[in-house]
């Protein structure tokens, strides 16, 4: 049985056009609200993707109206009853973007050792775990109605899955202070300025068509190996204070890619004034 | 003796309301310029709120029309004269928010540690060490015309006490240079979308309003544990590259906060859909 | 032979007036774009200029229109037919800005070791290499209309030269992803309000004009050794987790300047109420 197939699937769903992959959240009927079969299937189908040499971008986002809600308080009250947290997942489960860096092997910080860009489409509501979820993503698109909370003071609970590490490093530590304390809710509008999303919509429908929009052209203009080496590059520098380390390893990987088909290539459309034709990266995993 | 009795107090004062307190600067004759008597008396009223379980937010303000044009200049030309610098605070000094971790046991640094929200009200002018008292407070609501400014380097001196490491994570490199280097004078206004700042008020008057409404209504709406817990984790992780370490510790804090009183309220409340009700923490410590 | 008499620059020119000196990139007729000559002619003024005691502000600009487009298209055909790396620098090459930390003694990261503010006039394009360039100068000016891109992505390359390590702290992991991962061209005014700029002009000329006056403001009215210890911290702290050891590290320098005249100077002139008149500088090598 493959877990991906979409006969299988819940709590998610998935697409595939051409270089760009979308993932929905896909509990409308509970505002797409988290749960432990939700986020197996979800690190299921990335797993999957990560795994295709063809996907090049993923979008994720939530079957409209909202993103997804948090943690469903159904699972909140259960959790309040045993007087414990239980994830809900099962004990095997898909390993995206594992292997990376030890750092990156946890819930939801795997989103950093994936091979491909992983954008969020805030088309609605994003609250808690959810708001973690985004703030773990490359880049981010909202719809400027949509409301966002990181709900859990006002749980008696602390941040949650690493948000305290994320949205300092996102927002700077005075707006997230304002978050992670008060648990306030504010719209994506009102954090139009403050460096968390790459490009404020109108509407959901806008947000979802802008992200994939901003997928398809990094897809079709950009070198998938360049690219994947670039996102090792941020996190592994956002992890580390040695800046000449930094440059070190800069000038060992422009050494080693300009070895490469793919820069052979991109000069080559450069000095031709053409578009630049990259071929699809090795994947991952190719035995899997 | 108590040295927190308003009796006593000559270069401060405060008030509490509630959950909420208010510390004021307190020298209003010399726009509450900062002294080792001022210094002293701060951390004793510090401690103090910090130990009463009742305080879930301090406010900090000036006596207007300032909030503290820094460093006294009768005490500056002092160390000109010494050739060296005393910061004329006693032997015997309080130590609120200290204990928490070794990084946070220092002057100014211990805000980090203390166990509520800071939230500092700038209703006018702050210089010099003052704006690096502010800098170590939680959240900045601050009035348009109040002017800013480092002061340091135009007094031939280096930055004051930790404010090249928080400027820097508060406003980015870029505008944290031109302060520390530059020294020049700028209005809460002129950096009003830098990210210092929660809320910019037209005076100091609706500023000093405005901080306590949100600090009134963060007492009311959040659970002190969780808040307390949350502000660990804020500095915590702001002091740790390892991401995943910061989710392996917020795994284990959601698990602890499961199974308390204040979840059980926060999920009751939240089910009923009605506010919740939260007892006051534990002091922190019960026997001074 | 002197690398830096004017008779012998080729691909850069350098002018000083008063306390301020003026670098300017310059291949027009490339519109600046960066060989490895002009990378080693532009260390050798910069190592020149911290070695004058006069000079306390460094303004870094390229010769109009552009300020400088990244690596020539030669030089990166060049290295795909090599399918390497080629810095193009000579062996022996000069070396300011170095000794100060082993994490600054890096190609680029000097500047962060450098004595005086470098600040960037960016009057014009600024592409790849060039952009690195200026993500490591102290203060930022911009025209609104240049043109920005790290480019290194569309030609199959990885983040050059620490991009991935500045960026973020510059302007927050969501923009600096965009940047990076998508390499597509932005203009400095679309970038107004990410905090990379001290300020954004409306072209070229006003560009290097303000950067001017801002430097020739600094130069008059700062203590130089007071700016050069405060550029020391700020680089240290934003390399250094432990803010306990930058609050210990700000009181021993604050100790240590009250003890010089250049703090004796700015106190009187305080009290004076009159401007102060500082001295230069003992110079980093004066033996070379």
């Amino acid at each position: 049985m493959d877990a991906t197939d979409p006969a299988h699937l819940t709590a998610t769903r998935y697409e595939i056009d051409g270089h760009v992959a979308t993932v929905f959240l896909h509990r409308p009927h509970r505002h797409n609200a988290w749960t432990g079969k939700m986020h197996a299937e979800y690190r299921s189908i990335m797993a999957h993707l990560e795994n295709d040499p063809a996907v090049r971008a993923v979008v994720l986002t939530g079957t409209p109206p909202a993103f997804s809600v948090g943690g469903d308080s159904d699972a909140l009250a259960g959790h309040a009853e045993r007087g414990g947290y239980d994830t809900g997942l099962p004990v095997e489960i898909a390993r995206p973007g594992h292997g990376v860096r030890p750092e990156f092997d946890h819930d939801f910080a795997w989103h950093y050792g994936f091979r491909t860009p992983i954008i969020a489409a805030v088309n609605g509501a994003c609250a808690g775990i959810a708001l973690a979820l985004v703030a773990f993503c490359d880049l981010r698109f909202g719809a400027a109605s949509a409301k966002l909370t990181t709900a859990a003071p006002k749980l008696g609970l602390p941040a949650e899955y690493g948000l305290s590490w994320t949205l300092p490093r996102l927002v700077g530590t005075t707006r997230a202070a304002d978050l992670l304390l008060s648990g306030r809710v504010v719209t994506v509008g009102d954090t139009a300025d403050w460096g968390l999303w790459n490009e404020v919509l109108p509407d959901g429908e806008s947000c979802l068509r802008r992200a994939r929009e901003y997928a398809v052209q990094l897809a079709a203009t950009t070198g998938p190996e360049a690219v994947r080496a670039t996102k090792q590059q941020l996190y592994a520098d956002l992890l580390r204070h040695d800046v000449g380390a930094s440059i070190d390893d800069s000038k060992r990987r422009m050494h080693e890619a300009m070895g490469s088909a793919e820069y052979r290539e991109g000069v080559a459309a450069l000095r031709e004034r053409r578009s630049p034709d990259f071929p699809d990266p090795t994947p991952v995993n190719p035995t899997s």
